[in-house]
């Protein structure tokens, strides 16, 4: 079947909007999008939306950009939002409905909208039942669990904040752009041992949109120079069968869709130079690179202090800042880490280029459960 | 490009289910569609969900089927949503990915539901634009222009909900299976001028479910006897670029996605022998005869007189009862209208059924806006 490609991604600088809308934050990330491969709304063919705070979000961004009369489809899946309204248009122009494919993620993240969410609704039972209530609490437990199994200790937790902070200070669209030395990270307020503020992904507004097309049209349009060929577009939910499985709905969900994706790529970890992945708090990164088999199981910690997943080392992991200091805007994430593959891929990540980068991995796993890989060559 | 055929398909009975959660109903609706076709949860490749008030519907679903790990995607697309699940699920079937693929719709219209999630949000631009803020103030309008400028009696909307409350008469899924004579229909409390509340669709609990192979699998499977086959789907939004165009959102997107599908079906309106429509109100009954070309442009009151879109007649419509008497939960009716034409396409439909029936459509729209037309054919 017919490769995919995005020809065209941007995403606005993560950070706080108070006086926009959510669709007027998705409106500018789709305009960049556009602007970055030089199409108009009038040439795209389809729009497939990632957002989870509100309703018609894709209709509604139409509404600011013009209204052509395309079909729009809402998708939602927790942190995985962004990925599966990407997966969506990737899979349309796949089915050969399209050739021309508009994708787009944006999440505003008022403080509480998670916390309103459950109270009008019914309960969650996938954090209800393990007795955990707060997304802090179940990576408080994951991380605890792999250091009695493993040895790990919290400094080498903390040491992931401390690179993610670093790696940020290279990227103009993280929220923030600042070193965290290890005590920093280590003094910051509690918020679950062992991640303290620090060590926790930022609540913070953003949009991320990408332009996919067939590979006949790219050529067509002559712009397969800087496009991106979309190697494996993998999803999964977990098989979670008992309770108290914390540990595997992170863990499992993330082993299927990482090896759907090596499977349908043909590609294996070893391929990779660089990796975006859910770094939704500093616990969590040790396990992914378990998960994704950037190294053995248990050897998480000594993978951090060994420098391979910083910037200039084998490789770099969350190079855009991640989630811990770049941010989290649920529906934007999956977007946004496809944005940071592609734009070292493209060559044009300036001072944080990841030289040589001929393919990369981005993985989001939201609890509940959705876990999102896509690999990603340079065309 | 290979067929893509409905091989099981089942609705509840749409009703009031206080005691029921969201995911039990939808539950209770997938192992309907898995029974109707000796399949089950293992069989199953990805599952694509649509609902508009909980989140992660698809994959608590699953909790309470089996957990399997498959690809669960889930969609919103106001009341085309459940009808978007269906066409992500085709759509994936048509790129490759799967050969067996679950769909299901559900909602539970809580009252004040709709107004929850205003009230929640953002302002809604599509309604709060022209100056109405509810769906029957808009129906209202739709149904005074179309009489304004053709003549269209109020009687004939009435005629509307007695055909459909009589339709409903012969279907065990339906809300109501109550004859409203003429009298009575518009004798009802008045909602929003001309439509009384028996002229306004019913707030029911719902879920109806759809599994969708691949041709090649429905033949290994042995399961084309029974199977429908997926001659379209189209989906529009409106391409809507002034105020005060409330006509245009509800006509103008039902035109593009049905021109769409009668398009990729190589088929017109003269090939149906029964159409499912979005009978969200009377008044839009009679325009949806005209927008899917029924009839010709002012014809609709017409053809309400005439009988022919009563069962036994030329081109039946809402056979089912409609969402005027079989109600309308938001999810869920995009796929209950496919199975009732599925239904019939099979010769199941008992004493509704329409003798012959060989091709049928059905039609969602969902003010925002976005419109879902299938056009289905005996395999």
């Amino acid at each position: 079947m017919a490769d995919v490609y995005v020809v065209g991604i941007d995403m606005i600088r993560f950070g706080r909007y108070p006086e926009r809308t959510v669709v007027q934050l998705a409106a500018d990330a789709v305009l960049l999008a556009l602007d970055d491969c030089g199409l108009g709304i009038t040439d795209i063919q389809a729009l497939f939306s990632g957002n989870i705070g509100e309703t018609m979000t894709g209709q509604r961004t139409l509404q600011l950009i013009g209204q052509t009369g395309i079909p729009v489809v809402n998708c939602t899946n927790a942190c995985a939002t962004g990925a599966t309204a990407f997966r969506e248009g990737w899979t349309a122009i796949k089915a050969g409905l399209f050739d021309t494919v508009l994708c787009v993620g944006v999440e505003k993240m008022a403080p509480g909208m998670i916390v309103k969410k459950k109270v009008g609704n019914e309960p969650f039972p996938a954090e209800g039942l393990i007795g955990s209530e707060t997304m802090p609490a179940v990576f408080s437990m994951v991380g605890l669990e792999h250091a009695r199994k493993y040895g790990t200790t919290i400094e080498q937790f903390a040491k992931v904040s401390v690179k993610n902070h670093h790696h940020s200070t290279f990227n103009p669209k993280s929220m923030y752009q600042k070193e965290t030395p290890l005590e920093e990270v280590l003094g910051a307020e509690m918020i679950a041992y062992p991640n303290t503020k620090l060590m926790c992904s930022v609540n913070v507004d953003g949009a991320a949109a990408a332009v996919l097309m067939s590979e006949k049209r790219a050529r067509e349009a002559g712009v397969l120079d800087r496009a991106v060929r979309v190697r494996a577009s993998a999803l999964a939910s977990d098989a979670w069968t008992e309770r108290n499985q914390v540990m595997q709905d992170v863990n499992t969900v993330s082993r299927q869709a990482a090896a759907s994706a090596y499977d349908m790529a043909g590609l294996g970890p070893q391929d990779l130079q660089l990796v975006e992945l859910h770094d939704c708090f500093a616990t969590a990164e040790i396990l992914h690179y378990e998960n994704l088999g950037l190294c053995r199981d248990g050897e998480g910690g000594r993978l951090i202090d060994s420098g391979d997943t910083s910037l200039g080392g084998r490789i770099p992991v969350n190079v855009s800042g991640g989630l811990l200091s770049k941010g989290h805007p649920l529906g934007a994430t999956g977007i946004a880490n496809i944005y940071e593959v592609s734009t070292h891929l493209r060559g044009e990540a300036g001072r944080r280029q990841v030289e040589g980068a001929r393919i990369g991995l981005t993985h989001v796993v939201g609890l509940g459960s959705a876990c999102a890989v896509h690999i990603l060559e340079k065309a």
